[in-house]
Parts: C-alpha cells; structure tokens; sequence
C-alpha cells in the first residue's frame, strides 16, 4: 500500500483524483501495489465532493505523517510550491509535481535534494500535458549526440496561430476566441508573451544538457507583434509561423535557448501541429529526428501524466532514470545566434538591395515590401537593420 | 563493467558498435558502468573492422561465458533467433532485440523465461526503429484506459505512397523507384503485402492488452491493389492513403487487429506523415491521443533504441517497467469490423443507390463511380457489394 497526498484540488488534482479512483485496479496493477489518497490540500472545503472526507488545510499533517510516500503537487506557482516540496523532499517523501514554473526555477534544488533523501522528484506533466516528453527523452534518446530539442510547448498561442492561419482572422480577434473557449486566460500574458513556453524549453535544456538556466536569462519573445500581412506573407513563401521553444546544443559550450516565432517550412512535422496541440521534437545523431505528440494541457492529459509518474515511482523507485543538472549563470550569449530572418518593412528597393544584398523582394499589404536575409547573426541582423533606416514591421526568424 | 555480445555485425551491429564506441563516456555514464563489446558473432570474418578481434562464429561461446551480461541478437529471422534467445535468458543473460519477427511470434515465451531467470527481455528497436514507442507505451500510458493504437509502421510502403500522392506515380514506379534508392528490398513482399506492418501492431496490440496474436490470425492487406485512380478520388474526397496497422481494444473481449490501407482525413496527425518516417497513436481516456513520430528504420536510429534498450537494463535492470503478455488464439473476429468504405465500381448509378441507399456518388476515371458507404461491418459490406452484381474496383476502409 502506498498513501499519497495531493496538494490543490483544482481542475488538475480533480483529475488526478479521479484517474486514480476510475482506472485503480488497472494503475495499482502498474504500481505493483495500491494506492490509498489519504489527503488532499486545499484552502476550500469540497462538501459535495466524493473525496470531502480528505480534504485538509494544514501541510504539516501531510509532512509530518510517516505512511505519506508520495506528495502530488498540483497546486501551481513558485510559493507555497517551493517550500512544499522542499519539506516532503527532506521528509524522504517522493514528489511529483505538474508546476513548471517551480521546476524551471527550482529544478536542479529539488532534484539534488531528491537524491540526498533517496526519493525521487518527478514532473512529466510540466512540459507536455498528456504527451510522454520528459520520461522518453531522459531513457531513451540521451544515448545520442543530442544536437537540439525543440517544441510547440503551449497550446494557448498554437491555437490562436492556427485562427490566424485558417481563418485569417487578426490577433486580438483569435485571441477574444481563445478566451471564450477557455483556452486563453483572461491575462493571458504568459501564454502570448512566450512565459509560459520558456519555462518549458528551460525544462528540456536541462533534461539533454544537464544545465539549468533561470527562465529571465532566455531570449523570448511573444506571438503579440504577428500581423494578419506576416500570415499572408507566410503562407505565400510557403510557410506556418509558431512559437517554438528552442535549445540549440554547441559543441563543448552553453546552448542556445530562446522563444520566439519561428516561420517553419509547411512540410517541416512542426509545421502540421495545429490548435492547441503541443509537440516536442528532438534532433540527434544517430539517431535522426523523433517527434512527441498529443495535448499539452488539460485535466485529463495532464492527470495522465502525473499518475504515469506515481505509477513508475511505485514500481522503479530510486531505479528508474533520472534527470539531474546544475544551475549555470545563462545559456550562450544570443546576440552569435545564426538565422535566415523574413523581414517586412516600408519600403524602398534600393535600400534593402544595398543593405542585405541580393535578396528576392516581394510587394506586401500596403506598399510594404518584404523579403527573407541570408543566414546572419543577431548582432549582424542588428548593424543591418540600423543601416537600413526604415521602419521595420515584422522581423521573425526562420526554422530551416 | 558490463560484458555484451552482439549477435549479427549487419547494418544494424555495426550501428550498435559503432554508437557505443562514438559515445562511450554518454553511454557508460547513463547506465551506470563501463561497456565491453566482448563478442560479435557472425557467419563472415571482417578482418578491416575495428571490431575484427571480437568476431566469433560459435554461438555457444557466448551462451556459456558466465562474464557476458547482455546478448544483443540483431540478426533477424525466426531461427537460429529463437534458439539463441532461449538459451541466452535460460543462462541468466539479458536480452536486446530489433528484431520484429521473433518477438511477434515468440515474445509472450521469451518474456516468461526472462521473468523466471530474473533477467529483461527488451524490444524497442523492434517497432518504429529509433523511434521511443515501446518504452513510453508501458510506462508512461498505460494507466490509462487505451481504446486504440495504431500506426503507420512500414517506412518503404510510406515511402512508395508518398510518391503516388505528391507526384503521381503509378504503384509500379513508385515501388521501382524505393528499390532504386534502396529503401525497397529486391523482393519486396514483406514490406508491401503488410508482412512486416503486421508484426508490428502483433507487438503493439501485446503491449496494450497483454494478448499476443499470431500475425497470420490477422486481416492483413497490402498496397498493391492501390491504383492511381484511388489516390486521385482520395486527393478529391480530402484524404490520403497510408498503410495503417490498428489495434481497437473492445470492452472485456479480443482486440479488433487489422492491418490494411486506410483512407484518413488530411487534417488527421496520421495523415501528416510522409515518406520512410513512421508513427504510432495511442487513444486513451483521459489522455486523448499522442503521437509518436520518427525515422522507423535505418543503421544508426535501430541502433540508438538498441542502446537505449541497454543502458536502460544496466541502470535498472528487473526494476524498470516490462510488459507482459499471454497467447491468445486469435484477435476478434475481423467480419464484426465497422468501418465506411471507399467503393470504386464499374458503375450504374442505380444499382449502387439500390444496393447502397443514399449516397453521394461521383465520377471517376474511365466510367467509373465512386462513393463512400455509411458504417457497415465487413459482413455487410460484403452481403452489399455481391448484391450490386457489379466488378469493384477497389475498396478502401476509411479511419474516421
């Protein structure tokens, strides 16, 4: 028997409850032994609730009860979270958390702790939702020269890209529909500012690079500056934008981390994710490129995942692989990062011409002109930019 | 120390020596201790390899070297696959395997065997190649309630009918051209009659329900009866035609396994899957569906799933997740299968609203007409066609 707590009966710790309850022969069976939730954290009291008669509002009573295993932590945010997990951890309680801001902010803390405790500290759900990203990445691709991990790691912004797209529609009326569906958030700054989908490419750094960087020192940038004139300027040169995550693994040095919107060629498998499915893909040698797929959030996935975690806990322990990395102070200086950019400005020929060079121009809304720059260097991109003296409208970088 | 012996020095042993030795420290350090590649067996003598010290040519030798931990068999075959297998798990030896063939026909006993020696039996190479599928698939889904998994899990049949769809090519060309560029063997019936297709939703469907199947209890078409004018009213009806292997998990009975070419709607994740990549879907509740995406075959991705299979036994060994599966006679009865169905005829359009009821015809190349049916169960299908008293030109499921 293992007793479990979980912390935040929210939307996420209701699914955990019920995928338990629902499928528990089938999950204590994958455990190898069963599972009793013996209390659930909240500040609220659920009276109409099946599980009413768990619900408690002290944490001590979870950290100070002996026959707690294992402490599910779906609360979300930095604090209390921080402090929660530290004291299960240091209780030689294993945790499994759904809170990727804690992991990509504490991460390396809490798994040095982990492993000083002889438990384990687990968080599939953090990047991903439903989707095996975490687990498969660390036991079955590290093997390889990993060369670069890369995502569409929040659906919130996949979806509103994918109204863009199909339908034409602007920013803030996709966004208005994101918000009405219940995708968007009514601030929805950390999905459309790229928060969100930095703390999860902070993640995945340091699952292939062992390195964790503070989510502050990535370049990121957000979907909000995306015109309808980018969509259509896209689509005839034959390419989707997304917001994707990207760690870019140099030899022997930091890696490149950013967030920003990437223009990828239609045929590209990142290029198909629609809506608000996620994908993470990793790029190594010899292995090629392999993509994971599926719903990155929600209750349902995101409960998947949490309960994948308890189940491999109960039955692998300490045995299973884990992930373990240090903080260093911020990846590679971004101002060396090489990309082709697609640029929109207004515009006279000449200018560019003399500027970037013999670049194909093509006429856009409005009397701009557009085009797309041979490989450069942010800080070159910077110089030209300057030189050009013009206004610039759009600058996203190629994915090729 | 850990002592391995690779049985077969083909395409896919040298890509295993040649990633262990690449990345040594990499793959020491994941699993936890050095690796010697004490024995490579082989009929042939390779005396310019690197490896040509190792090369032996009597099996017993490693059956009986109490120093070897890890047989890695990647000779393909039913036999002498099968021997060496047992008698490697009867010596107390793990065993690594890419090799689909064995595993779909004798997995459920090796799997035993391994559990009554206290050692692993490991496949992941076997489905996708490269691609984590069986791994993730049991530890990091089954938790959930899986309804269906399916895949595209043939690289040379995707390869050929890429070619039909983007450039129109007829079967005969297209398959001429994947034998050009050898992603075809010279006699190519394995890959295009579903053979190999069908080994591997064998070792899916084992791993989701815990029931092995022989594959020649399955329905299991091929793609030679795919004519360009199938691929022409697909591209008009909105879909693609990819060789899909699908397994549907029925309430507490045998699976539904099929293998044959489905038509899928060009939005569908499957459908976005071109030439020799491979993927597996998983349908679960409340997971939704994920997908995992890669190269399913070549040197160097087999290779890093057969290494992976490997430092995975030295890190975990008996802990990690394994599955389990027992033989069952048969899977479900294929003539209860419920599809719609794409039907080609030699046409009187009379005779197919008859026969039919009211359906959207539409005319093909050469008098033909076509149209799709409503969900009938194979037994229906066929009670209708016989009544249309009229030559069909092709049938093709659709997933929908």
């Amino acid at each position: 028997m293992t007793n479990v707590a979980i912390l935040g009966f929210g939307v996420v710790g209701g699914g955990v409850a019920r995928l338990i309850t629902d499928n528990y022969a089938n999950v204590c069976a994958l455990g190898g032994k069963k599972i009793n939730i013996k209390y659930i954290l909240d500040l609220r009291d659920f009276p109409d609730s099946p599980f009413a008669d768990r619900i408690i509002h002290d944490y001590d009573i979870i950290a100070n009860d002996p026959e707690i295993d294992t402490v599910i932590e779906v609360m979300g945010g930095s604090h209390p979270a921080y402090e929660f997990t530290v004291k299960a951890l240091q209780a030689g309680k294993n945790v499994i958390t759904s809170n990727k801001e804690v992991v990509a902010n504490f991460g390396d803390e809490f798994l040095a702790l982990a492993r000083a405790n002889g438990v384990c500290y687990r968080f599939e759900a953090a990047v991903g939702g439903g989707i095996p990203v975490i687990s498969p990445v660390i036991s079955c691709v590290r093997q390889n020269k990993i060369t670069e991990i890369r995502g569409i790691l929040n659906g919130t912004t996949n979806y509103i890209l994918t109204k863009m797209f199909t339908l034409g529609e602007s920013f803030e009326n996709a966004l208005a529909d994101a918000q009405a569906k219940g995708y968007a958030e009514r601030n929805p700054d950390a999905d459309i500012l790229g928060t969100d989908a930095c703390r999860k490419i902070v993640i995945l750094t340091a699952l292939v690079t062992g390195k964790l960087v503070s989510p502050d020192t990535v370049h990121t940038e957000g979907i909000t500056a995306i015109r309808g004139a980018d969509v259509r300027a896209a689509e005839r040169l034959g390419y989707s934008i997304k917001l994707v995550g990207r760690c870019i693994v140099c030899e022997d040095d930091a890696p490149y981390v950013v967030v920003a919107p990437f223009m990828i060629p239609k045929d590209e498998p990142l290029s198909t994710v629609f809506g608000v499915y996620n994908a993470v893909e990793v790029e190594g040698e010899p292995l090629g490129n392999v993509m994971f797929y599926g719903q990155g959030a929600g209750a349902g996935a995101t409960a998947s995942a949490v309960v994948g975690d308890l189940c491999q806990i109960m039955r692998s322990g300490t045995h299973a692989a884990s992930p373990y990395f240090e903080r260093i102070k911020a990846p590679r200086d971004f101002s060396g990062f090489v990309a082709r950019h697609y640029i929109a400005t207004e515009g006279s020929a000449e200018d560019v011409l003399r500027v970037f060079g013999d670049v194909r121009l093509l006429e856009g809304d409005g009397g701009e002109i557009f085009f797309i720059t041979s490989p450069l260097t942010e800080r070159e991109l910077g110089d030209k930019l300057g030189e050009l003296h013009r206004t610039v409208k759009a600058d996203i970088r190629l994915l090729d």
